[in-house]
């Protein structure tokens, strides 16, 4: 069925449901007056409101419309379709419930304002396709006033599953993270956080290219997040442009815009190249051409070819696995160990094979086990 | 089962559920790329979003926990599963899907603007809770700047099921509401709503009282929306108290506060005195006290007295109508419409019967169906 025909049969892709059936025995329980026990409990002590209310398993996928998918600044109501999706895969994949939320503001604080007054109603916030760089201010300010877990997928989600796949094809490689030069095409919320994830990993080697080409501190125009970045990578100090940057590179990792790379690009690379081409739906460069220059392992964001780095592999499991262990921040240290779970799906990874399919059922409660405290006590032994 | 219990059993009264199965085949309809083109489709035509979307069945209830039920201010995260009972009642009974939303705000500003905020997401509002009188302002702006139904339940739904129940009230007791002294007590939302509804009905000597006695032009510490009822009610400009109020009274109508009236005040009252006695759980006058004091026909908002004045009755059909009619706003016309619609559920009125038991179905299609284009045609016609 087509994705139009689809919404215009269904008028929405996820509904409301009650969890008790409505009888004249009933209504006094669910409504008043037996409901105001209820109230009354939780006004005494707000924290049973994450036991007695659907806090307790209920998420806000939020945006603003800003960024959306590859689409850009569509606004609120073209991204709700988007948010719908999201949050039916939440409750498919790891049942959590949901709730997709659009704002009529593009504003800084008053998106960061928006999410404080609501976040009495629900036990996490998945922030989504908000443009960088007020995604990250959004983020962190929201992470640091909330008592409840701040997720902005398209960034950790999708650093996540970069860092996932790459641990699996270092090892088809026999490439050392830690030593090799990893290209990142793509500063914005993905290509930030994936090179600060790698750099919290152990990557020591990162060189960050935008439309302008290579950042490097001092370059002109960059903005705060982008100096930021500057310092802590490209330690070579490099200037110029992509294929400058992919000379003697061992990792090309874009989340950027389609067919920026060729063939001749990819040959600048070392022997035995990964290359991950997530631009969607058209990715860097296709699969093939970068197997024509000579890349080992290629992975991409599409369903359609070999290695998908899918984030629906990553924030179900989040959820889930916040939710259950009430946890108040999602930390690096989650999802370092949320990539490491998820490579270790793989056992004998292959160049056909780093990561699990978009599906893999096995994916939610190996991300959401790393939010066990159990799990966290056991790691620090090893 | 106790209501905690329940609460705690359950987690939330409501959940999200996806309306189509997740597969490999439907994840790329459901989510990207395939949504990228609902998502265009809005972005060229927002009106598409009332099609394509949840908002085609989904409105917000929305409370900032000022006014909740009978408790007061007990804030957002005690008044959420009020707000979750509600959103069970619209599903239930009307089939419309409803997110609780509760606010970590009082700023009225805040709250239009939030509101605003959120709007892109929902085909409608329910306002819900919110003390007096910031409530008539964040209605009435919103109603004025949205291009969606924004009501606030406190005031009219209230305000609806009242009339209801006094047309088939009048009509028992042989009295003409036109020429009948009512006397309100309460001037909060439901207390204002319901003075302006019926006057608007025809009503035209109206006496209103508050905690501070019967409400006159002058009066001392008047708030602005008090002020302004100063002038359209008490055009016997009467000053005192509730029993005096009551002198020669046909009708009093309690939204105000427990056990403020005694056998004696009503014995003030007209003959066939009608006596709605709405605070929740304990009425103004229990009912055994005020039917010997000589009222005829007694009301209370309560389910194990007879005469059960709920707007449960209401708000399930006023949203169905709304949505199904795509009704931009919901007008005076529309209230007076609904509540001659639930009195003539009840064909033969006596004074044990003058409105529809609270889970009755009829009521839902009964209300909804004022909001038809055909019915609205047919009344200008009758």
């Amino acid at each position: 069925m087509n994705p139009i025909k689809m919404s215009k049969k269904l008028g929405g892709k996820i509904e409301v449901k009650s969890k008790v059936k409505l009888t004249k025995k009933t209504l006094p329980i669910l409504y008043t007056p037996g409901v105001a026990e209820v109230s009354k409990a939780i006004a005494k002590n707000k924290k049973l409101s994450k036991i007695y209310t659907i806090r307790k398993n209920t998420i806000a996928v939020i945006s603003d419309g800003s960024a959306v998918l590859g689409l850009g600044n569509i606004g609120p109501e073209a991204a709700l379709p988007v948010m719908e999706g999201k949050c039916l895969l939440l409750k498919e994949l790891a049942g959590v419930d949901a709730v997709p939320i659009v704002l009529a503001t593009q504003d800084t604080e008053e998106i960061i304002k928006t999410v404080k007054y609501l976040s009495p109603t629900f036990g996490g916030i998945n922030l989504e396709d908000i443009s960088a760089p007020r995604c990250f201010e959004i983020e962190e300010r929201l992470k640091a006033e909330l008592d409840i877990p701040v997720f902005h997928d398209d960034q950790h989600g999708t650093a996540i599953i970069i860092l996932a796949g790459l641990i699996n094809a270092a090892k088809v490689a026999r490439k050392d993270i830690e030593n090799i030069k990893i290209v990142i095409s793509g500063v914005g919320a993905a290509g930030i956080a994936t090179a600060k994830l790698l750099l919290r990993y152990g990557a020591k080697n990162i060189i960050m290219v935008d439309s302008q080409g290579i950042i490097y501190e001092g370059r002109d125009g960059l903005n705060p997040v982008k100096k930021e970045i500057a310092k802590i990578t490209n330690r070579e100090k490099r200037k110029g442009g992509a294929r400058e940057a992919l000379k003697n590179a061992d990792v090309f990792i874009g989340v950027s815009a389609p067919n920026i790379l060729t063939e001749e690009d990819i040959k600048q690379m070392n022997k035995d190249a990964v290359v991950f081409a997530m631009a969607n739906p058209v990715p860097e460069i296709m699969p093939a051409l970068a197997k024509a220059g000579g890349a080992r392992i290629v992975a991409t964001g599409r369903s359609d070819f070999q290695n998908q780095l899918n984030n629906v592999l990553v924030f179900p499991g989040i959820f889930r696995g916040a939710l259950d262990n009430n946890i108040r921040k999602i930390t690096e240290e989650h999802k370092i160990r949320a990539a490491k779970a998820l490579a270790g799906l793989i056992k004998k990874p292959t160049s056909g094979r780093i990561v699990p399919e978009a599906l893999d059922r096995r994916a939610v409660r190996t991300v959401a086990d790393v939010f066990k405290k159990k799990s966290l006590r056991t790691t620090k032994q090893e």
